[in-house]
């Protein structure tokens, strides 16, 4: 898993490219569907060692605002963000930060657009506009969204994660179960994808859970289908959240007859009241 | 604490009221103070017993769609509910029920009334109409509320009700903690009351609790001022808001440096998981 | 009708009871069913003139943050207000202003008295708390009404409310329709109570208007049932909101065959646009 | 104007192009900018009697539940639609109508295609799901808008919308100014665009309405640009509101001084009067 936005792999590949063939690299900030977070300052590294001129583009749709970013000081070209994860709003916003690099190749592209064009809203922008209707009511939420985060500081709310993702780590790895994301330098602070015991549903687990508490947890997508399931623990969360959702899933564990050892609550507990936000 | 609903006192002290100068036995249903429980129908049948002829009225405000009470088949002449607890709405809406009985001594009552008098508001609700500015936006929450106790079913409910309370008496009893009603016959469904240990303040705690976990538990009231505190578990409420509630609980009691063991929140999980709702 | 708030009234009553048998005044500030306001200032002097002990007690409940008022200025000793008006909230908030005179008075009354009791609640404000229940709901409401009224300014706001009474008088005088309240010093500025020509139903009137225009008007109340309809133009209202209500009234006229002249709506635009706010 | 939408020239140029050269005759029905409606059966019966095989494709995103629009009889092969007007929500809900042919054209075409693409959004919601994130607080509101929809009747609310249209047309004839729809066939009922006396800023007219009475008024665009206003008369609408409205704006011309006479918000009373909902 770890191997797609391996730093190492991308210089190997860049530094091969000799033609300039590469346009771009694109990464996931945090993969959704695994629990895995790039390591972007390393793989804008790895670009630079390989001298190559590909865009660094970067989804940062499940991290914003839950994980740290750095679009500037880390030299990403062009970074996406949707409204509906960390910056705790529905979703119907989506956002691009780009660079003047990206905009000077944007320029010469040939790729025909309309509504994926920069140019219409930057010029909208400028005067306080959107070239289409825009999700006025979003907006106003946005702007409570950003004022909470302010309020509590990013690198609180950044800590804030961290400290649940390491909770649900205790849990999962106190029922004896196994977090699909083997590398700790890219476990993702905004959600723990969990293997399932071989010969169990992932799905029957979580039909289970919803059924019995109401809770919807992440299904494993693609070639893990029925194979994980997810937690999240991002954006207007707390530490009696995670408690109760990681009591839901003990519970279901026993429920659905997954073979588990009990005290993933306690561990996550012992490791909260142990660790306390500052 | 039990004495006050005791339904052998109630007849022995209006058989003693040979003159029948009590007018009425006030009895609060469930005892928000002290998570204490009254025994509505023996209560009754203590005043039938007795002959007495005083009204017997019932406060349900904490217990009214979380505990079965049955003002008819009871024969309560009033009955006095609120709209903030089991209704599971904001607070500003007051319900009495009123026997024949009732409505026929306030009519030759000589007690000054305005606001409390039932005749303006019968008259008006006769004909779909509040005699003084009512609440609208609540009557459409209400709607809502008494569809949501409908679609769930009052049985479910109340059988809901009581399983929280069982799994939270099971926390406390880990915890090594006592809870205050001594008589289980007497217990509340919709909240239970903790005493804490002696030299220690459950307002500390409360105060502990709430800065770390955001949870606002109740306190003491009157002469238990500070050496109870009091944990909710009504309304719109399910497994795992109570699985976060007894776990902060359980952090907090270990951050204020409360003697206590461990497993609170497993000997609830236990209790939960064993004793699925229909 | 003007009679009731009649200051000269006031002076002779209280100047001819010598043995301060009077234990108050009490006035309606706005008076709801009629659209009269009365001159509470003038009142107060007719009590002083008169050097009688009765306390000054007035309801503000209609008029309050809609009508210039001034509780100490004025020196009443208990005002009453609520939160549905022109506070611009749900109805389910009272308000009490209270001059030491009359906590004076409440500590030495005899009434029997609970909830209507102003010691518990000054012992819980003072430090912050409610002796019972609070609409914390409407707590919240009220901080952001207040914040509306401090931005629009004080003196705009009860500017708007009288501006927006007097397009409302025009559009009734040009319907050659009468105004209830007959003595302008007492014209309410946060309604208008309108007499029906004789023969025709008020409530006739206002079904009609209900039905085509979905806009519910006052009725009127005791004796002028049936008689009066009576047009809010108060709290969170402007120009257009009252160019609709009038356009409402003026078609359902026409619709309900009550006699009256066209330019209703004429008038009322003619003065707004030529008086136009700060 | 009407020439866009001309059925007429529809037919002589898909006539001309033997070759079927044109892949789409693209089609506004309501055309937001001008207050046009195209003719939507016309244009089909043209495109037939061209015998042409071009696909006919319709943006109905301000008219869709204003005016009547029949995607199957009317044989249109792609249907564009939003949430944001007679829907009655905010923006972030597009919905497409696609017929077998395009479905058809859509699996030959070589146009580069991700998010656009029909195939995933068809396969996810075969199964009742969506491939992306769905806008889900949308959906709810979407399903209480055909509730209302549904509990007006489309009849009748097709019927509002032409009777509110023909009451602003009314208002603006008797205003003196001009309507930019030359053709009564082609008038929309979703909006009127206004024409402003030569000499005279729409735009100016925009801000002193939008300072004065609080209501934004649609602006011209592109070569109408400080040309025309538009007053949009759609969705949640009634006839108070459109009064309103018209009044805002008859206030708003005297007020920026812009030579019309006195009367429109009269002419629009009169016709709402005298034309009565069913």
């Amino acid at each position: 898993m770890a191997r797609d936005g391996d730093p190492a792999e991308v210089e190997r590949q860049l530094s091969a490219d000799a033609a300039h063939r590469f346009k771009a690299v694109c990464v996931v900030h945090n993969e959704t569907s695994t629990g895995v977070a790039s390591r972007i300052p390393e793989i804008r590294a790895a670009i630079d060692r390989a001298k190559h001129t590909a865009l660094f583009m970067v989804d940062t749709i499940s991290s914003l605002g839950s994980i740290e970013y750095k679009h500037d000081e880390w030299q990403v070209d062009v970074t996406v963000a949707g409204s509906q994860k960390g910056l705790m709003l529905p979703p119907g916003l989506g956002f691009n930060a780009v660079s003047r690099k990206a905009l000077a190749a944007a320029k010469t592209a040939r790729l025909p657009r309309a509504y994926w064009d920069w140019q219409p809203m930057l010029q909208a922008n400028d005067k306080g506009f959107f070239p289409y209707t825009p999700a006025t009511n979003l907006l106003y939420g946005l702007k409570e969204a950003l004022a909470m985060l302010q309020e509590e500081g990013l690198a609180n709310v950044f800590a804030r994660h961290d400290r649940h993702a390491e909770a649900t780590r205790r849990a999962v790895t106190a029922w004896g179960l196994e977090i699909l994301c083997l590398e700790p330098r890219e476990y993702s602070s905004s959600l723990t994808a969990v293997l399932m015991p071989s010969g169990h549903s992932a799905d029957a687990l979580r039909q289970t859970i919803l059924e019995h508490f109401d809770m919807s947890l992440g299904s494993g997508l693609g070639r893990l289908a029925d194979k994980v399931f997810r937690i999240g623990h991002l954006g207007d969360f707390n530490d009696l959240m995670l408690a109760g959702t990681l009591s839901g899933i003990e519970m279901g564990l026993g429920i659905a007859g997954v073979p588990h050892r009990r005290g993933g609550i306690n561990a996550a507990l012992d490791y909260l009241a142990g660790n306390r936000a500052a």
